[in-house]
């Protein structure tokens, strides 16, 4: 799965959660990463269509992840800046990417996002406009990545999170146990060093056994039950 | 009650229901006019929040509306680095401003707003953003003012939408009758003419009988059912 992470980050540099995720994805050959406050230019058009839709389309992405912290419950200005040159139903890229994945950071506690909770709303009510964009787009819409107060979170929580987003970016979305499962089989196998190719036939073997229980159980609710 | 109406519109001298909007709007004394196509700057800042939060200060707005058209379910970008740079809890303004509204113009229809419709969402879910960002700033939110496909309008409709808008900028939202009628009562003694004097009189007449009408109700009620 080829994907483009699209970032705007006014001040990225010193944001920890943006380059935490950007060494994550650092050597990830399917990933093309665009990081719009860099490529913003200070004279009109900030940004040419032609340059955007280029990228988008030499990135070979199937999957768009917008990146951003939230200001104002909405995405940075530039993130829309970019949204308002680039987006265009009839356009080449359009038809490549099938997927619109969101990672949006947030200041502000995951508590506070709720009916009667400080800010009311939930992250999803607030990204409607996004969900609205992959609908029209014919897209389909991932599960919000949401980052509460990435700061913090202690070293294993940072840990744990880098390999959610590693898998939000690149793994299928199908859902599926099995599919994460091989996921982590193709990784583990594309590492150096025995201890790799020890968790890869360790997650196999643990796989062979599940699925092969998961026949057996299928087959005696068959008897039960008939096939319906 | 003085408003502040924030418009962003890219091409807002080719627009027709911006251009008829501003002519709505002329020579209203209690309503400052902040088009930020014009004021935003080519160079950095685009915005300085030191000017923006003079010009809502000067203007002694207790009313902030927000006036753009739906670009990809959101605000055109420049309304969004006007937010991003004025927006704060602490400033001054933010206690001055009392309520939020928006208006919002729209190029596809009505109907397609909804759940199971073309777009899937209503306005208002689209919207969200700023309800929580009136949420935030401790702002009353307007219900939204949209506008459909304004150059499919009739003349007739076009013009109920002017007393309408006008009505959205300058009237008190207490959302009575009586209310409406006393706007209405003002603004035709403001006029100037004897036709004018006489549709104030006669809203009056008729909001007089009304309201005592209302009065005998309440106090047949009161012997009826008592005072509960």
């Amino acid at each position: 799965m080829k994907t483009m992470v699209v970032i705007s980050h006014p001040t990225i540099q010193t944001s920890s959660s943006q380059q935490f995720f950007l060494a994550t994805l650092k050597g990830e050959e399917t990933v093309t990463v665009r990081h719009l406050d860099e490529v913003w230019s200070e004279a009109k058009p900030h940004f040419t269509r032609a340059t955007e839709e280029k990228a988008l389309l030499e990135s070979g992405a199937k999957r768009l992840i917008l990146q951003f912290p939230m200001y104002w419950y909405q995405a940075p200005a530039v993130m829309k800046e970019w949204i308002d040159t680039v987006m265009s139903k009839s356009a080449r890229f359009a038809k490549q990417i099938k997927e619109l994945g969101i990672v949006v950071t947030l200041g502000v506690k995951e508590e506070a996002f709720r009916a009667g909770g400080k800010e009311q709303f939930t992250i999803s009510e607030l990204m409607r406009p996004f969900q609205a964009l992959a609908n029209a787009m014919g897209w389909k819409y991932l599960p919000i990545f949401e980052v509460h107060q990435f700061d913090y979170k202690t070293e294993v929580a940072k840990q744990t999170l880098l390999v959610e987003y590693l898998q939000y970016v690149t793994k299928e979305h199908h859902g599926t146990l099995k599919n994460t499962e091989d996921w982590f089989i193709e990784r583990a196998q594309s590492m150096k060093g025995a201890e790799w190719e020890q968790i890869a036939e360790w997650i196999k073997e643990n796989q062979d056994e599940r699925l092969e229980l998961e026949m057996h159980l299928s087959d005696w609710e068959e008897s039960q039950y008939g096939d319906y």
